[in-house]
């Protein structure tokens, strides 16, 4: 179209402008469309007998009202205020991101632990522990192998074939994966858990955790709409009359890490394996079993996994608290219809898990490496773990606790009166860090508890930071103590 | 509780299964309770006067009926028929995973291709053109890094912080990021479909997509419930009046590639986007841009990113499609309110993207390596697109096709009365394999269409899959032709 603006040079409103709004006019108008390419400067400037600069300085304006946008080497096009909308030009409606998002429904942790603080806040391996040479030598050998081209090219949703092959003979070796059983790898376990939360739960579906329980887990199932059934964890594990109680209420999937469970490092025996297998088996329930700590034994035998005692049970495994948590590699050995369907949410979620890091870590696995660097890290566990012992002996006297055989944390309760959430400041001002008990929370007060993580730490850094956290709690009791006493024993 | 049981060693019953039956009447009487442990087998026979090998025997039967399970070393546990339920035993609840499992909502795309077939099938790079000495030689120098131990330990839900600022940076220079973006590292584009899913849609939310388009896409919305509206994708990408329909029905999400869509390869002219992006903000609708196949341009030069006209627009990226899709990188570039949530959900969904594989690509990036590459992959794409041009034009008259000026896809119709799914069975058999329409579809029928990818082969595969696919339509053509004749004709 031609343009044939009313232009005033004596105006008080600068050419630009004038300019302009003659454009604005035209969009207004529906004479001007979303698309549509206005005529380059140097043209529209020689057809007006304008300076360039005049219409350049329109065409920023338009921009900068976000009615035009110019395309580098493709001209400026026409963006705001289709024909339909008559009347004056309003700007654009911009996005308002608090509603479009889904809400998020839960709190973070609170920020990281400060250097110089001993901080017993991340369930995580030692890294001073990495075998870094064996890794290396590891990868290099799987870098210089031919196979190296199809490992780039996409895989399977299921896993890396020889990964799999691996992982589900030594399972059946082991006697907890039957003929029934298949296999599917997954991006460590905390997607295994969102995949069979897919697979098994719907908007409303009653869910059986234990309380209290790690975060990620629980978040997982609340983010999707489950309704969280918390069941209390003892000394041995889950609470069987609070189990039954959540199946009778409608339970049908039970989520459940029977060995060294985070955040309170408790363990089932096997008693209470076989009755909780009867009741789930009963009640038709599904049982997910979480057994990403049952191989880091310090004392102590290996518990038999829920799994052996019903080929129904999925089971969840991990390299990553033996192995390295960076590299995202765990799985699912479950019955063949739960795989199949799994694998299908898999495919969906990411098309499948890394396939380098998949190889990198079956060879570190099937030449030995990993076995071996299994020891030395169960050998060091030992040391934590009697550091963690003697230390909460002499420090933590008043608080209740026990000392867990393996794994990577345990449970701690301050003494009446004391809430770990409040004396949580006081405690990394001292100089030591812990996660709150109220951030494992289901549905009760956890807020005299707190989790101890261990295993990232030295025995040397334990016994400090056991300390400084015995001189935290007992300040704060004393604290508590004159506070209480009455005025008058004062007077 | 001891053992009395009333055994008849001169009944038929041998002595195994009345010892068994006796077990099982105390476990249904709940005498005996699930969790219980039963005397070791030595010690039973002793007391009863039994062959050991008999208790054996029975308990063995008492597993074999799923009533007790042996853990090795810790001797049997009760595991069936609970106090509760009286009378005869009955097998424990086995479950029903047709029932336990939610519904899948589509099929598969079928087998793969046979050997010696030319296999159109699969949208993938060409394995043949991995830089496997320069990628080798990359990670080397990763894995020779003293950080190699922060990469193994657990790392951000963001991402790799040195591969973020890597793209981001870039895609500052470049100009479609601003200063309120943000980016989130994912497994590959898959993954950032599905976060960018949870962050945006619920059950029931309107979700325009092109039609066809990748089923991957489709899917993922679908399983989640979704309502979608498929927006029919012409030679210059969405058709916008229907684009516009969606909108006025609702769609508040925008799912598109606007260049080298897959499957069809067409890429909007730059008119098209601004009206695109005017419309869509006028909406109040967010837009998801695909952005994996814009630096594949063969001929002529890059659209501008639909980014670049609108600052809420959410750009995804990967390296799949240059580099190396068995190593699952890609990335979201979005406002920061997109980018907290979406980080969220990301740590919900598996913590965060394996690190050495973030750092193997940003190293393989940074060091030019990947520029060098990508060089190669286009020339080479060149190559490929020249053979699809002659070849169709050889082959293929009688089809509608329009040859794209990059990516991987092409789509091909087929002359009238022809059915891509039925016809791809004697195409195979005849050494050709493709992706029926059908597979594409989100509600109309695409029955004549079918998806050529063409990036995975050479020019002599090229032209050799399309000479046998012309000489199959050909053929059908004529069988089709010769039956709808009036057999009168051959009286």
């Amino acid at each position: 179209m031609q343009f044939r603006p009313d232009l005033d040079s004596t105006s008080e409103v600068p050419l630009y402008r004038q300019l302009g709004a003659y454009v604005q006019r035209l969009i207004a108008a529906g004479d001007l469309q979303p698309g549509d390419r206005l005529p380059p400067t140097r043209e529209l400037a020689g057809q007006l007998g304008l300076n360039r600069t005049t219409v350049s300085a329109a065409y920023e304006w338009l921009e900068s009202e976000g009615l035009i946008l110019g395309a580098v080497g493709r001209g400026s096009f026409v963006l705001g205020q289709s024909a339909e909308s008559q009347g004056a030009p309003t700007p654009a409606q911009t996005i308002d991101w608090s509603r479009s998002l889904t809400p998020s429904m839960f709190a973070s942790s609170g920020s990281s632990a400060a250097a110089n603080v001993v901080d017993f806040s991340s369930s995580r391996p030692s890294e001073q522990l990495f075998p870094l040479d064996d890794f290396r030598e590891s990868c290099a050998e799987v870098l210089a192998h031919p196979r190296l081209q199809s490992l780039l090219q996409l895989g399977s949703p299921l896993g890396y074939p020889a990964l799999r092959s691996w992982l589900l003979d030594r399972a059946r070796q082991q006697g907890f994966a039957g003929p029934g059983d298949d296999i599917l790898i997954t991006n460590g376990c905390q997607q295994a858990v969102d995949i069979l939360r897919r697979a098994l739960t719907q908007h409303g579906s009653k869910v059986a955790i234990e309380e209290p329980v790690y975060p990620g887990l629980r978040n997982l199932f609340l983010d999707s709409g489950a309704e969280l059934i918390g069941v209390p964890v003892t000394h041995d594990g889950m609470d069987l009359s609070a189990l039954r109680r959540g199946l009778d209420a409608g339970a049908r999937v039970v989520v459940i890490t029977p060995s060294f469970q985070n955040p309170t490092g408790a363990t089932m025996p096997t008693a209470a394996r076989a009755a909780l297998i009867s009741m789930t088996r009963n009640a038709g329930a599904v049982v997910i079993e979480n057994d990403i700590y049952s191989d880091l034994v310090y004392h102590g035998t290996k518990q038999p996994k829920l799994k052996s005692f019903d080929p129904n049970v999925i089971l969840l495994g991990s390299f990553s608290k033996i192995a390295f948590p960076g590299v995202r590699v765990g799985w699912i050995i479950a019955p063949k219809a739960v795989i199949s369907r799994a694998a299908e949410l898999k495919q969906l979620t990411d098309l499948h898990t890394d396939q380098l890091s998949q190889a990198f870590l079956l060879h570190f696995a099937e030449t030995g490496r990993l076995a071996k660097h299994e020891a030395i890290v169960i050998a060091a566990g030992r040391e934590k773990l009697r550091a963690v012992e003697q230390a909460c002996a002499q420090s933590l006297d008043t608080c209740r606790f026990t000392v867990p055989d393996g794994g990577m944390n345990m449970w701690l309760d301050l003494p009446d009166g004391l809430d770990s959430g409040a004396l949580r400041g006081l405690a990394r001002q001292a100089g030591v860090d812990y996660l709150p008990g109220r951030y494992f929370s289901v549905s009760r007060s956890l807020d005299t508890g707190l989790r101890l993580s261990f295993a990232g730490l030295t025995p040397v850094e334990i016994r400090r930071g056991i300390g400084i956290l015995g001189d935290v709690v007992r300040n704060a009791t004393t604290s508590r103590d004159e506070a209480s006493r009455p005025t008058l024993a004062f007077v």
